[in-house]
């Protein structure tokens, strides 16, 4: 049986979050050579996108316990139970609500990214 | 800027997916150096599951249009715009209902994973 715990999984950013000129809407740039892959996401109101957090660095990935929302006033917590950004593997995850696509450019509102996050995945939410 | 198109990120399995006696409820192993990781988890009814698809092999990660539910009668459309396997970076997510944890052994209902499918994350649902 192949013993996964020791393997690495690879992963290729298929685009790129960033802002536009309107607080509450996001755009997700996906690379030319993956924009087919968008075939028919008009027809959709909400997706998910998975994104890498890509300010989290070696170190934090370490770390398996926080206090949730930052407050020192609770106690500390696994972050498996939690949504914080610190985790062994740092992948953001949000449904949002898909505004317009333009080519290989999605709009979306409720994206809570940083700008420059690369994307990993978008699925049908 | 970093440029990350040409970047490859690497994920760390956390635990391994299997089944149980019960047709309806999957087990979850997370390999005891992220266990602690888990704290608090048992007061949660979901959770998001997210494991890397690993019988998907490179070609299949280079399909970017698919007939939905692989029904050839359906147009082909964007694997973006589906909840297909097939996807650059196939990783799986599905919302579970938590049953009981057991130390580093989580039981859940409603998770379509083939077993021995590695995990990648757990956040709250």
């Amino acid at each position: 049986m192949e013993n996964w715990e020791s393997k690495e999984i690879k992963l290729r950013p298929i685009g790129i979050i960033d802002k536009t000129s309107r607080e509450d809407v996001m755009k997700i740039t996906v690379y030319p050579e993956y924009a087919e892959g968008l075939d028919g996401i008009e027809e959709l109101d909400y997706i998910y996108v998975l994104y890498w957090m890509n300010r989290l660095s070696e170190n934090d990935r370490k770390i398996l316990k926080v206090h949730p929302r930052g407050d020192v006033n609770k106690p500390l917590r696994g972050v498996f139970s939690l949504r914080s950004p610190m985790r062994p593997n740092p992948i953001g995850l949000t449904r949002v609500k898909l505004v317009k696509r333009e080519g290989n450019i999605l709009y979306v509102k409720g994206l809570d990214a940083l700008p420059k996050s690369p994307v990993i995945d978008i699925k049908s939410g």
